[in-house]
Formats: structure tokens, C-alpha cells, sequence
């Protein structure tokens, strides 16, 4: 029995050494994947017996015994073995303990090579639902936010410099566009993540008359991997999968920036909420927005993850090799990793107070509404690229007098240009550049809301 | 005119300094944009004229102009300043000197940051669907190979060891099956790419009457973007795509792996025609699969700008920084290496010669039908796992008498299960084993032939 | 009490919720540097007591609650409590609980941000020393292996192409001059990693009269940092050590693609002992070399931690943020995946069986002597040039008649050069070929031998 | 001579296709190390010469036909060929065609294989020389600024929250002990790079009697490569590099960052120089810190790099692939990326206008000198942690008086503790905060200039 513990047992005259064991097992980390294990093994018996390959009572036999099994895992007796490698043994040896031979016919027509490609696939389909509706989630708080600041102003950078008046509800509809790619690119990806490679067997298909088409049906994929020595050895979903949240953690590591800009003394554009803050051990009046900057740490450990998937696969030979079991650590951290910060991050918007005040006192430094000038201008006749260069001399004259455009007087304004007249007034204000880019995309309140109401409409808020 | 060869000049006191201009300027990359650029500025300028922002004479003007200017680059008499930039700079004082005023007015309700977007975007789009053709074609090559190679014994390979016979062409049609998801992803990544930034001005939108709808229309763009911060600053469709690029260089440093392999005289399986190999400066027997290797060694490359991209965006405040100009060469880059990869290998694999000699020889080596063996007695009742371990004593056995499996007497076979019978000889031949393994995804000859059928009916050939 | 419980709790209005909390909490990682956090607190005290800021009854008091606390981790006792956030407050917190005021006064003249500093460089700078030892400890197995097989012929290989004779045991040294570079580049970063960052505070040092040199040599550091803010904030140290790392594990994948080529029964070449090789759940033949497949495959693991780090420290301003809290885990990960790997490979290639037969039987195949034949020309005279050319022309008529160079007859020879004479036969056996190479770094087995002893001396064994 | 063109013609049946030919070929950038590839080869044929293998004559022939060639290199009259792959065909072809069999003759003992490992080692160790004095001169850059504002108080920052005060020049320093570090890395990789691999020809050795000391004494080298198989294929020295500058890339991202920040309005901590900013196109009052911006996108450029070389040498087997000729191009834009970037900051540091009022306006608002009054009442007998808790308690109350600490009256003050006195006045500037952190590595002035003659030692400046 000591010996035949091992799934390959026969051929060997030694046992495996303990830190390889504990070098080359993985059920430490593949038994969250255990509830899909258990499902895949359902449907290939289901389909064994259709194919009279078992029996009926085998199957009822196998059914009751993944019942009770279940059950262990669910209220944590079940007992993971690090001799047994992995999930898939773990559970089959302990529904052989169960219901005998039933238990050893389970595994007909199938390899671990195949049925570990399915489980991760029912798993990561399942993360991915979840993480969809998480980014849904974080749209609709950001959509909140947004309708509220529908028309407050603040200045929009460019290069960290005052660029034009934006309002911060269009700023927020920035991130809500980034987080639509995000879902779409997650959806893309699940397709091809949702087709089954069980039937694969090892690398060549199976000798057994399996009916992969009714496997994949009982599990809900939309179709079967049509090669099976591709089918055991790809892992491109997983790599596409993390590819797509890297650019999700980007996303939010660009928001966490400004988050911590906004929130610091020198901008002071928003507070964060106690709740989503820490302090110092030595300094007492520190507040510090510690979610959004480990969230822009954490950028760092997904794009890690991803390196890590692509270079395991650079070069490998079909089919199946050991490396693949290097997968896992990194999708489920990345899965892990992604489903807290959505979480945490929708929460956390609702936590954001802004400062409508020191946002418009910000708009007036740094000369927002030159380019209303040099359209102004333009309006009236003059080349754009005259018109930028007259506005250019009337920037540095007012810099020189420590004043902004709109503090200038409308002779000193006419010194630059003879077209400018009393009209100018209203351009040089923040909320009349504003108002005056008003079509789809631009910053003007109106398009504000139009935009968040279609957004509303997509995801049926 | 010193001064005002600045797009910004009237600002500022000093002129940029020589090393900063080198270190700032686009131009030596960004050119090949160039057509794309003018095509951009002339949906612009007839979407303005149609907005009443140009009169008629003005865009017949800049048409007229911008065709001697493409004439000028396709024969490369264009005279690129370093002094000017970037490619949008150039074109446009190019296009004032030749006709005035008209050319200064051609920037009004635009700015190079939703310029640039516009050309990468116009750029990639082309890109992508070159690149979609050229997996098609290595696609069609490889099915070429898999046809001739139907029932071309090999043995199949796990962890490099021997693992069950399969077919040369099953092994090819394995390629397809992941170029064909790339085929997906690039596609998937296209819809994302083909949205127009134009209008987004700046940052914020702009204050003249664009018909953003009119302009997509004009360049073929299936929507706008609809958030002008978002459209300026978005680079996501760069990561993605390289994303892709890297996971199709990954397949074929894989295919290369094995070329390399195969090649080796350890192998001897195939052979690569003289003009895709190099010699030995020193060694005058040598012949290389230097091309497969580089292809191998490119992998990294593609991987390494997948990481340069997603590093370039991480924790970027909104909305456009400089730091974004770094996006093009590791684009450009990408784009380029799978060109010319995709291009070469499709030549390359007509150029590969099989020797099925050495693999039906390879298979005999490493008990490549055992499992064969435990499915037979499966069949006569025996619960898979009891099957497994009498077939790796009889493995056992035969490795010590040096000996396949199908060279043990019968007799000998029985000792290991009293279930063995005659037919078992069969069982154990390469072709039996292959013929077996008869359902989609499989590695049957008549599997192969019909997955092949699909995929020329899906590719149309 | 429950809101003292925090650090900072005075001046805030609302605690942390329970996900920020598991978000943002690092005990469930840092807790293994347990124990040099409290050598870090002892040496802190010893020092402050020394500048009189503490007394010696406090300083007693706290030697003697942190000997218990010690015990406590020891023993499994001590309770982490996630509310504590961090090793350091719950190491704290519990000092306090048993000696009341004094405790609360250890963290005088220090922050968390120096601590957490200090401890991660005592603890990166044991697992140097570890790691050089298991570097070295794999070096001494290679040499056994080297100096058993110091004349043991086999085809040295470019481009998977047979190339020319070299000896096993030279094959073998390469590794260990790789090692060697390891060894000395863990070395060097040793002494970046072994500076005092403490007596830094928060940032910007601390208004105690702190002895950060006395404390240094209480700690056997070689110096202190010598700038507050960047002691605080850099994070040089993990990166360095990772990509160190990083080339190490590099190496160890080049041996390992190496091994696992040589246990296919395509080359044959070594057998390895079955305590490191598994089987497969369906294929009762299969012997698995997962060692090494997962040791290629933890590669990408160490690259990508490698990423990990360099990507959160992009672009951070000074001084410390919380980002910096995510170089523990990657770098955790780093040792303790490297730490694993040399483990077993030193034992694991004590474990591999040289089978000379087959290498010899190899050598025969693929001209491995044709750069004798040239270099045998070029000393009778023939420019290298020219040589190389008669050679190319000898193998490529070798290679039509399926025979070896030293099987030709000498008449054969003497048509593509009448310089060769019946001296030749000696030049073209592998035997003759190896030991020609008689110079520091070549393959004769005198040098393996002598380069053998000069690492023994180096290693000290 | 059609044939005779390629280094192995002979054995060969087609010539290379024009498209392989541009993808394996490598002039187009190895071209840059034609210099040291002359100099390695004077080298090799001087030794050659004293070993007996060239005469007198042949040498000089070799020599003065070498001086010819470089000529023209260095006029650049020297025609490269695409069809002769490499820049050693191509120079080796040119001095044939000069000097007839001398040159054909310079090939003897030694191969491509070692020939352009001797090549990048000598253009790196060059390269590495210059940057590290580019970095030196970085630092005195930095140290000119940190004198001049020894005692220039700005809020020091962590979180991006005010934490305590700091001087400017201490904040340089903190970048001056980053660059030291670097320094001291790209000096202990230039140790190992600094080793000769030539005499390791191919990949075995040379039967030629080489005295390879002789070579790398006559070309500086330290050492030489003691086993020809890690010699020819070792790439280690570019990935230590490599990682040694995207570590230094990363230190001046962190810089860049700060630039950005303190040059925005927001912050309006510094001006940069015009000469190193650029405008916009269409926002005339614009002026954007491009180069810092642009340094901190290319952090990602040499991490990228750094990602290709470790994934181009995984897994690849002994010894030289072609795989390898894809370490050139990264290693060449690290090394350019880097040159241009030091050589540009060092001068751009001297354009940085510093303005001392913003930076003690901002010191004022988020009550930087807390932590002092904590340390006062430390010193008056409170314990850390009560000391802390006191003052959290009065910061939470000046808040929400919208006042300093500075500002509270000492009766308010006295409120939070009865150990306040008179004497908390002085305490509680910055000044007083600044000067009180009086120790090695510690904000005070006289610290800060302490620190600055120490590095002008260091540095003999």
C-alpha cells in the first residue's frame, strides 16, 4: 500500500525524496480549484456512463461519493495530502476510499493533463464572471460621482501642467471608459478560455468512445480545444487573462495616482474617507491614503505575473511539461489581487469628498483658458497658428504681471490682437471654455451627463 | 522666423538646446507614420470645411498640397527636420510653405495629441490586418504539411520522454490551432484600436463645431471615443496588441524549439532547406537552423516592449505626459519582428523536409503503446488504476530485457494480467494505437484530415 | 482601547474597515522577519540606554519581554493579530502588554519606515550567506561529477548541431564558472544590503541623540545609510539581489533544459535517480524529470518578481510610500524559490547516471572532427580560409556516402587536399580531438583536471 | 567567388534567401563595434605571431592593412555588406581583399563564437568607463544644487503627505548616495565583463597553441574565461549590466517624478530651465518639463530590455545558439538610453531654478513639526506612544481651527499635555525641526554640508 499510494507506482525502485515531494506537489496551491475538480469529474462519468463505459450504479456510486466529498472540503475535514501531489489525486484516491472500484474507473479516458486544463479553465471562467460584474461595480460608483460633479471645475493637465478647464465628473468618466475596455477585453478573453479539453487525455485523445460535445455541453463550454496536443499544453488563456488585468491594474494605478496627488496639501483637490486611511507609528498628524498607493504597488506584481506566465511557456516543446504547473501561482494571485482592488476600489470611491473650491481657485493658475483666447481669435479670422503666437506673447506679458488672461484688461488684452473685443470676457472663464465643448467627448457639463446616462443605459443601471 | 519655427515659440527665452532636441525630437520614428498623418489631416480638413471652418478653396488647397507632399515622401525627397520634431510638425510647415495660410488654418479643433492617437491608431489598424494575413498564410502552410503528414507515425512527447505515438500533421494541426487564436485576438484587439480620438483637441474637447461621426465615417473608424482625457492618453490599445504579439511569438518559439530539435542529429526527424540555415565560420560541417533560433531568441524581444509599454503607463496622471512618446518604437518594433517572422516561417515550413523513417524508428523507444496496453485491459474489466500498475511492471519487465512492448512474447504479457489475449499484437503496433484515438481532437488519421477540411473551409482555401 | 489599538488612532474619525484592512495588513508575510525585528529593537535599545534616553532598568526590562516574546514565536504561541497591521506593532504592542511604560518607549528615536528597513536587510543579508553556501554546496557536487567524467567523451553541441568532441566534465565546469559568478555577484550586492538604514526615522532623521554607528556595529553592519530619506525609500537592496537571483536561476535553467534533452531517449545521455522523477497518472512507462521542468519553469517565476519590484519603484517620489509595502512578498518568494532550487539540485545532480556508451556512439554522428581536419590543413600550410573550404566540400561528399570523416579512406581525403597524409587517423577520432585542445579553458581532459583542482583550492575542499 | 562569398560555402546546395538574409544578418547594428573588433584582432595576431603561427611579415601585413581599414570606417568609406552578415566578415573580407592570404590566415584559433564575445566585452567595458564618469558628474551636478541650498527648508514628504521638514539639499543628497550606488554596481559588473573568451574558438578550444594570458594582457583584460563552453555562450555581463542600469533608470524616474511634481502649479516648487522644455501645438501658454517626462518613460525602454535578455538566455543549451545575436540590440540602447540620459540631466540639474518662499509656504500647511512635539514631551518623561497619541489629539484640533501647530496658543497647547513650556515656540518652526536632526544622515544644514565634503572627497572634486 506505501508504494501504491503514487499514481505511477510500478516502475520505480525508489520513492520520491521529501523535498522533492514538497518541491513538486501542488495541492498547497491547486486545492481552491477543488469544487471544479469535483464538477469536471461529474460530467466525465456522466458521460462515461452515457457511452457505457460505466455503469449506473458506478455513476450513482461516484455522484454520492463526490457528494460526501464535497462536503468535507466545504466544512474543512477533508484531508489534503502532500503525498498525493495534487488535487486531482487527493480527490480520487479519497472517493476510491469511499466507493471502491467505481472510483478507479473514474479516471477512463482521461489524464491529468487534460483534466487539470479543464478545471483551471471552469475556474478561471468562474473569476472572470465574478471580476466583470466588479468592474461594472467600480463603473457605477464612479458614474455617482461623476453625475454629482457633473459641472464642477477643475483644472486638466497636461505634462502636470494646467492645460484647460475639464470638469471633474468628465475626468471621472475618463476611468469609467478605461474600465469598459477592461470588461470587454475580459469578455473576449472568456471565449477563449470557455472550450474543453477533457477527452484530450494525455496528448493523443483517448481509445474510450467519448463524447466530448456532451461533456462540454454538461459544463457550459461553448465548444471543445480541437487539437489535443494543443489542448493539454496551452496556456494562452491564462497569459491573455493576466495580459487583460495588467492593463485593469494600470488603469487603477493611474487613478491612485492622482488620488494621492489630489489628496496631498498641494493640491488638495479631494479627502478620502478615515476609514480607507492609515496613520504613522511616529508622526501624528498623518493621514495617509495607503489603499490607492499599495494599489499602485500591486501594478507591479500583476505585470510580474504576466512576465512570469510568458517566460514559462518561451520555448517549450509539445505537449505537456512540468513547467505548466507553474501557472497557478500566478493566475490565482492575479485573479486574488484584481477581485480585492475592484472591491475595494468601488468602496473606496463612495469614500471620496471633493473640494469643488480648491479646484476652481486651481483653474486660475496657470492661464487654462489660453486656447479659448487663440480660438477666439481664430474665429475672427487668424490662422490658428498666428492666433497660438499672439496668445503666447499675452501669456508671458501677463506671467510677467503675476496676473491671469482674465485679470487683464481688455486694452491690454487688445495690445496682442486688434480682432480681441468686449466678448472675450465669458471666453477667458473656466465655466464658459467649458460650455463651449459641448460635442461628444468634450468636457462640457451637457456631454457630461449625456455620456452617463448611456453608460447607465449599458449596464442597465 | 528663427523663433517661430517652434510650434510654441512666443513663450519662451531660450531655444531648446541640441542635446534636448535630439533626445525630445520623434521625427526619426514617427515618420512612418507619415501617410497615415496625411490622410488623418485631410478627414480633418473636409469634416471643417463641411463644419463652415474652412472655406472650399482652402481644403482644395491643403488636398492639393498634401498630395505634392506625399508624392515628395514616396520619393523620398521630403526634407525631415530634426529642428520641427515630430512627422505632424514637418508635414504641416511643409504644407504652410507650399500654400499659406490655409495650412496655418488646418489645425484649428485639433491638437498633436489627439493627432498622434489618430496616426498610431490608423497605423496599428493597418498593421493588424497585414499581420491577420500572414498567420493565415503560415496557417495555410502548416495545413499543407499536416496533409501530407496525416499518417506520419511520431512518437508524441510529455516532459521530452516518449508518450504516445501521434501524427506529424496532428503535431501541425496543433500550431494552427494557436495561430488561429491569434488570428482571434488580433481581430478582438482591431474593434478596440478602430475608434477615433480626432476632436479630443488637447485634453478637453475643442470649442470649434467638429462632426467627430463625420470624421471617424471618413477614415473608416467604427466609433468615436468618448472621452476626450481618455482618448488623448489611452495607450491600451499598444499593450494589447503587443500583448498578442508576444503570445504569438511565444507559439512560434515554441514550433521553433522543436524545429531546433528535430533538426538536431539526435532527432534527425526533419530537415530545413540550405537557404533558411547558415554555416560555422571555423566549423566546416555545419549546418544551422539559425532562423528558428532567432525566432526563438525575437521572443523576448516582443516580451521585453510588452514590459516597456506597461511600464511606460503605470501610474500616469491624466491626461497626456511626454512619457507617452516612448509608445511608438517598442510598437514599431513589434510590428516589424512579427512581420517578418510570420513571413519567413510560412516560407520556411515549405522548406521543411519530413523523415518519417527516423520517427517511425523513435517510436519503438520509450514503450510509447503502454498505455494502449492499460486501456485494452480496461476494456476487459479491470478498473483503470489495477491497469495502470500491471502495465508499468510488464514496462518493467521489458525495459529489462531491453525490449518494446510489442517484442514480448505473449506469454510473457500474460504474467502481468491473465486477461491479456492475442489480440493484443495489434494494440500494440504505432498504427493500431494512432487509429484508436478516433474523435475530434484526436490524433486518427481521419481525424486529422477532417480538422484540416474545417480549417481550410474557415480560411477559405 | 479599541481605538488605541491602532498607531495613529487620535486623529481619526472612523476606524478601518475589515477589507482595508486585510488589504493593507502585512503581518500575514512579514512575520518572518520576527526575530530580526527584535535583534533589531535589542540593538536600538542597547544604544539608546548607551545615549541615556533609556534607562538601564528599562533597557532590562525590555531584554527581558522581548527573550519571552522570542519564546513565544518560537513556540507557536505568540497571537498575530491583523488589527496590528504589521510584525512590528504586534511585536510591540505585545512587549507592552508585559512590561508597561518601557515598552512604549522602544520606538523612540526610530519610525516603522527605518525599522521595516532594517529588518528586511538582516534578513536579506542571512539569506545571502545561506544562499552563497548552497551555491558553493551545488558547485562541489558539479566538481564530483566533473572529475569522475573529466575524460568522458560527448558531442559538444552549437545550435543543437554537433559541433566538435569535448569531455563531460568540461561540460560540467561551465556550470560551475557560472556559479562561481553568482557567488561573487551575491557577494557584492551583500555589501549594498549590509548598511544601517535605522536612526533614519521617518524620514528626515531624528531630534534623539542616536549613535547609528554604535548601533551598526551592535548589528555587525559595515556602515550606515548615510542619507534619512533615501535610507527610507530605497528598495536598491531587493532589486539587485532578485536580479542576481534572476541570473542564477537562468543558469540553472540552461542546465536543466540540458538534462531533461539528455534523459529523452532521443539523446540518452544520463539517467536520473527515480527519488527525483515522477510518473504519469495514464502512461504506466512514463519517468518524468520534474526537477528540472520546474526549475526551467520557476524561472519565470524569479523574472517576473524581478518586474515585480522594478515596476514599483518607477517613478516613486521620495520618501517612503506605501507602495514600498509590496517588496516583501516577491522578494520572499525570490529566496525562498532559489533557496529550494540549489537545495536540490546539489543533491539531485549526485542523483545523475553518465552513460559514456551513448555519448561516444553520438559523437560519431555529425562531423565532430571536421575543425581538426582544417586546423591539421591550415599547419601544413593551407591560409584557415581555404582550409575550411576543402573541408566543407570532404564533409558535404562524406555525408552523401552516409559515412564519417574517419571513415573515408585516405585517398578519399587526399582528393579535396593532397597536403593530407596518413597522419590524419589520429585527428580524426574524438579522442585525438579533445586532447588537442590543451590550453587554459579547453576541453583536454589535463585542463578539466587542472581547472578541477584550482576550484577544490577556491572552495576550499 | 559567388560562392566563396559566405564563411561555409562549401557544404551547401542554395544559396541564403534575400529575406533570411536580412533577418539573421547583423552588420546593420554590430557595425558599432568594428573599433574593438580591429583591436581584438591585432591582438589575436600578435599572439599568433609569437606563438609561431604568423610570421613577422604576416603580421604586419595584418597590422598595416587593419590601420587602412579603420580609416576608412572612421570616414566612413567603408562599404558593409549585407551579404557577408557580420561586421567580422565583413572587415575580415576587406583586409583579404587587401593584404590576399595574411588575412585569410588571421582566422586561425579562434572562431565567431569567441571572436564576438571578445567584442562586446571590450565595447562594454568602454562604455561602462564613461558612464559611470557620467554619473560622477550627475552627482556633482547634484551636490553644486544641495550646497547652494544646504539650509533651503521644503516640506519633506511620504505618502505625498507633509510629514516633516526637510532641506532642498538634503533631498538632492538623497539622489547623490542613489547614483553612488549605481556607480558601484557598474564597477563590480565591469569585473566580470572584463574577462577574455578568446582562444575558446568555437566552443572546445583550439588545437592551435595559444597563449591566451599574452591576449588578454596585450588587451587589458583582468583574466581570462576559464571554460571555452561558458565562453562562448555566457551573456551574464549584459544582464548584470542591463539590471545595473534599470536600476539607475529607476533612481532618475524617481527624480523625473519630482521635477514634474515641484514644476507643476500646484506645487511650484522649481522652474526648469526653457531650453530643456517644450510648448504645446495648441495651448500657447504651455511649458512642459519633456525631459523629465521623457526619462521616466524610458525607465520602462531599459526595463524591457532587461526582460529580453533574461528571456533570450532561458532555458538555451550549451553552447553558442543564434538566439545569442539578439543580445546586441537591447545592450546598445541601454547603453545609449543611459549615456544620453546622464549627459543630459547632469546639465539640466544646473538649469533648476529653486524657490525657496513656495517651498517654506508649503512647509506651513500639514503640521510638519508634530513629530517634534511629540519628541519634546518624550524628553519631558511621556512615553513614545502617550507622547504620540497627545499630539494626534492636538492636531485633530488645529485642523478643525484651520491653524497650525505653530499657530495654537500655549494654553490650547497645554490642553493636550501640562509638560508644554514656553520653550515649544522654537520647537515647533522648522528651522527648529531642521536643525534639531543633528547626525549622520540627518536634515540639519550642518549634516547636509557635512555629507556634501564628504562626497566632493569621494569624488576629488
Amino acid at each position: 500500500m506505501q508504494d501504491s499510494r503514487k499514481a505511477w507506482s510500478g516502475r520505480f525502485n525508489e520513492p520520491v525524496s521529501d523535498l522533492v515531494k514538497r518541491y513538486t506537489a501542488s495541492v498547497g496551491f491547486d486545492k481552491r480549484m477543488a469544487e471544479v475538480d469535483i464538477q469536471g469529474s461529474l460530467a466525465h462519468a456522466t458521460m462515461l456512463q452515457r457511452a457505457g463505459v460505466l455503469t449506473e450504479d458506478e455513476l450513482r456510486a461516484i455522484q454520492s461519493g463526490m457528494a460526501d466529498i464535497l462536503d468535507e472540503i466545504r466544512h474543512g475535514t477533508f484531508e489534503w495530502s502532500l503525498d498525493l501531489e495534487d488535487v486531482h489525486m487527493n480527490i480520487e484516491r479519497r472517493l476510491t476510499q469511499k466507493i471502491g472500484d467505481a472510483g478507479k474507473r473514474l479516471h477512463t479516458g482521461r489524464s491529468r493533463n487534460d483534466q487539470v486544463a479543464t478545471d483551471i479553465r471552469l475556474y478561471l471562467r468562474g473569476a472572470i464572471d465574478v471580476l466583470i460584474g466588479l468592474v461594472h461595480e467600480l463603473q457605477i460608483s464612479l458614474l455617482e460621482l461623476a453625475e454629482k460633479h457633473a459641472a464642477t471645475v477643475m483644472p486638466g493637465f497636461t505634462h502636470l501642467q494646467v492645460a484647460q478647464p475639464v470638469t471633474f465628473g468628465h475626468h471621472m468618466l475618463a476611468y469609467v471608459e478605461m474600465l469598459g475596455r477592461d470588461a470587454e477585453r475580459f469578455a473576449d478573453a472568456r471565449r477563449r478560455v470557455n472550450r474543453l479539453p477533457l477527452g484530450s487525455a494525455a496528448l493523443a485523445g483517448t481509445t474510450f468512445p467519448v463524447d466530448r460535445a456532451y461533456t462540454a455541453e454538461l459544463l457550459n463550454f461553448e465548444g471543445v480545444c480541437e487539437n489535443s496536443l494543443d489542448a493539454v499544453s496551452d496556456r494562452d488563456f491564462a497569459i491573455e487573462f493576466t495580459a487583460a488585468a495588467a492593463l485593469t491594474m494600470t488603469h487603477l494605478s493611474r487613478l491612485s495616482e492622482e488620488l494621492v496627488l489630489w489628496m496631498s496639501p498641494r493640491f488638495g483637490f479631494i479627502d478620502i474617507a478615515d476609514r480607507f486611511c492609515t496613520g504613522s507609528s511616529i508622526m501624528p498628524q498623518k493621514k495617509n491614503p495607503d489603499v490607492p498607493e499599495l494599489v499602485r504597488g500591486k501594478t507591479g506584481r500583476v505585470n510580474g505575473h504576466l512576465v512570469a506566465l510568458l517566460t514559462l511557456m518561451k520555448g517549450q516543446p509539445l505537449a505537456y511539461n512540468k513547467d505548466n504547473q507553474e501557472d497557478k501561482e500566478p493566475l490565482f494571485d492575479t485573479v486574488d489581487t484584481l477581485t480585492d482592488t475592484l472591491r475595494i476600489y468601488a468602496d473606496m470611491m463612495r469614500g471620496v469628498t471633493v473640494k469643488p473650491d480648491a479646484m476652481a481657485q486651481a483653474v486660475k493658475q496657470g492661464y487654462a483658458t489660453a486656447t479659448d483666447l487663440a480660438d477666439y481669435l481664430v474665429k475672427k479670422g487668424l490662422p490658428f497658428r498666428d492666433a497660438h503666437e499672439a496668445v503666447a506673447l499675452a501669456v508671458r506679458y501677463a506671467e510677467e504681471k503675476r496676473r491671469d488672461l482674465s485679470e487683464l484688461q481688455l486694452v491690454e488684452l487688445q495690445s496682442f490682437s486688434p480682432l480681441i473685443e468686449a466678448d472675450i470676457a465669458e471666453v477667458l472663464t473656466a465655466e464658459g471654455s467649458i460650455a463651449a465643448r459641448d460635442h461628444i467627448g468634450g468636457t462640457a457639463p451637457d456631454q457630461v451627463r449625456l455620456q452617463i446616462s448611456r453608460w447607465r443605459q449599458r449596464l442597465g443601471v
